[in-house]
């Protein structure tokens, strides 16, 4: 585990695995002939089904892994009377399942092979929270940071969405598999675990979306611009390189629940819209700028000598304090949009499963929180109702399961 | 409208209309190239995002068209004091605002053209219910079989997912696009219809599934498998070729929600979740056939001389009595899979948004339903818990609106 590797996604053969009969039987289907639909694609033109995010390496996936389309996270208590050795066997079973599932082959007690065929780059991350340490009696190894976040002036928790004492992230590129894959790890877990929260997000579907393409959020922002890119970057932000065993090459996760008020933002036009970012709502570049990747410029002004870009709009107060481009943390974020609650006054229960990776969540997430908190335009139309922090250990070597230098430590 | 013709897919050149900028922007992006998940596919490998369903024909679109990922289904009640005049209104701007959207265009008075900009097969149907003819005041253009279906012994249906007096369908292959489009035609809709229910749902993603590729259900089935395909099938049991002429290239709809029992369906080996539907999970086909699409024989005998079909499978009870591969309503069912509700008993909220569509639901998928009650050994793992119905008038030309010459005439 010493060299890093930039986690690459790549192609199973066609007919690979248990995918082989699925795709036989398309090819053998006589509704692309006769159908109202003629064939434009064939399952060559399919390839997200097989791509595959590789499971073990210096770090887990789903962090610096390309956002899929789709995303359940799911929080956990322990169960009264589980402890380090109940962890253990949980980590090796949860360990096993997802390294078979990610390469699209079924597991052991899989009955429903056919479900996992289409790994349609499947990740899974597991991260622990604070009462996991108290579980299995190894409060020494809780790192500092890891705990509720300090309260902010305008949070509207809800308990529903808050804590946890595992977390487990399940991303792909198709929602069936998606579905399937995290039922099979929530029920494995069941003898050990209770469910705590589940939250589900979407993006800009794979298949519809370039690589590298920026996302766009429900406000019609391109959301998730501004991140680390490199490997330098990522060491730099995202993986802790120091400390117990375990938790190198991990890296710490902050998950806030943020509710998105369209109904009111709506009433804006484009021009405020913009403002209240400080970012075109077209090409996502910095006000006064071209390209969405330009540089913002916070001095630039206009022909009435005002600024540009409002110091108070998102973008500036997100930015570091230095006016430089910040890339403090990974953020990795999702959508959700469901059906309004009979009786909300809103008509619409959508916001952002705004989650970042970051070495340090007090020294990184929360400063530029605070700058939020204090003054953001953008708060007129956004409600943080849930949060949860995760230590969130390195990545596994083949033989590994996860976490198991703290296990059998 | 005299001629049919198949509805087709057509591919929008790269950088039409509103799209042309954020295309433009992936291109200049440099986090294709120093990012983490280097780009094996490019713009050009994301056809998905471009493909659009015509609008205009015939018939309307998402009814013989190949399923797409995701789908909203929205019922309404027509406002107190709303009539013919305002649903005129109403109609006359849905028409404009889906044609449009259907393009990838924006509408007039779209402030997020980016939203719309991947059509991604995005697809509108829209439906009446009892109450819309009683609301225009043309009780005498109401079809004979539109209401509530009767009731079938195993129904236990709750009213907040029943009836609704118009009904509209929005299917698209990317869930962001999706999600816009179904607000702006809600908020749209504000000043004449009152929200009834929403049903949301989704299959294997496209680019995930190639064209004609039966899409498994949570149950692990492929489902969809019998379905009309050749236009002779959609004229001979879909398309309404008689009767008022708004209704003539229309068809009905039914939708079921249906809870699936996932967590007792899993109590079933392999053998015995083939021998309830009467198809084999791998291949979805016949138990004593080979492939998908080869017909099923309910005369076939095992070695002692018992039949390799369960008489009382899901398969065998839904075909038509006379023991014929049954072409007899078009399925176009999705999946529905939502965290479970805090209390329940069950461990997931998922079933199927069953719709189907025939020139009359009293005569085409009542007898089915009716059989399928009697005796049909899937009853055990599902639920019935919603129904409604809807007329489903006919096509568009590119000069007219949904449903003119009932509100005209
Ligand atoms: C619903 C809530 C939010 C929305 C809609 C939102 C939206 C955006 C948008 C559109 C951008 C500009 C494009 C980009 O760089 O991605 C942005 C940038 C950013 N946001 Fe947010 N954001 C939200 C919440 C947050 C929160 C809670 C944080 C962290 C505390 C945060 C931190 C950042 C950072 C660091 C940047 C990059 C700033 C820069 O250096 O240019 N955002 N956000
Ligand atoms: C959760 C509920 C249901 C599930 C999981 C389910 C599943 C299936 C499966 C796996 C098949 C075989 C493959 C295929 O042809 O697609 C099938 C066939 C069929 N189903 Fe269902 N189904 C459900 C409810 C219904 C209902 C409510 C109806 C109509 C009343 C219906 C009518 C049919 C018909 C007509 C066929 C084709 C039979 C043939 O001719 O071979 N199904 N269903």
């Amino acid at each position: 585990m010493s060299s890093t590797f930039p986690r690459r996604r790549f192609l199973t053969g066609i007919g690979v695995g248990a995918g082989a009969s699925a795709l036989a039987a398309t090819a053998a289907t006589p509704a692309a002939a006769g159908s109202r639909q003629p064939a434009e694609r064939s399952a060559e033109d399919t390839p997200v089904a097989r791509e595959i995010v590789p499971f073990d390496g210096p770090h887990q996936a789903g962090i610096d892994t390309q956002s899929q389309a789709v995303a359940w996270v799911i929080a956990f208590d322990v169960k009264e009377g589980a402890g380090r050795e109940q962890m253990r066997r949980l980590m090796r079973t949860w360990t096993e399942d997802a390294r078979r599932m990610s390469r699209g082959e079924p597991s052991i007690t899989e009955l429903e092979p056919e479900m996992v065929a289409k790994p349609a780059n499947l990740s899974f991350t597991v991260g622990f929270g604070e009462g996991f340490f108290d579980a299995i009696d190894r409060r020494d190894q809780k790192p500092d940071w890891l705990g509720p976040l300090p309260a902010y002036s305008r949070d509207r928790l809800e308990e529903r969405w808050c804590g946890g004492d595992v977390m487990l992230q399940v991303c792909c590129d198709d929602p069936m598999t998606l579905s399937h894959a995290t039922r099979y790890m929530i029920r494995n877990a069941g003898t050990y675990l209770d469910l705590r929260w589940i939250q589900d997000g979407f993006l800009n579907a794979n298949g519809t979306r370039a690589p590298g393409e920026t996302p766009r959020n429900r406000f019609g922002q391109l959301d998730g611009t501004v991140n680390p890119r490199t490997e330098e970057e990522f060491d730099e932000i995202v993986w802790i390189d120091s400390g117990p065993e375990w938790l190198r090459g991990g890296t710490s996760m902050v998950i806030r629940r943020i509710d998105m008020l369209i109904d009111l933002w709506e009433l804006l036009d484009r021009k405020g819209r913009e403002e209240v970012v400080g970012r075109t709502l077209d090409t996502g570049a910095p006000l006064g700028k071209e390209k969405e990747h330009d540089p913002a410029d916070l001095e630039l002004r206009d022909e009435f000598g005002l600024p540009v870009v409002d110091p108070k709009s998102h973008m500036a107060r997100s930015m570091p304090a230095d006016g430089k481009p910040g890339l403090q943390i990974r953020r990795r974020v999702y959508q959700y949009d469901h059906p309004p609650q009979p009786g909300s006054a809103e008509s619409e229960d959508t916001g952002l499963m705004f989650i970042c990776f970051q070495k340090d969540p007090l020294e990184q997430f929360d400063p530029i929180q605070r700058r939020l908190d204090e003054e953001d335009r953008l708060n007129e139309w956004i409600v943080h109702i849930g949060s949860a922090v995760f230590a969130i250990p390195g990545g596994t070597r083949e033989d590994e399961y996860w976490a198991q230098s703290l296990l059998e430590g």
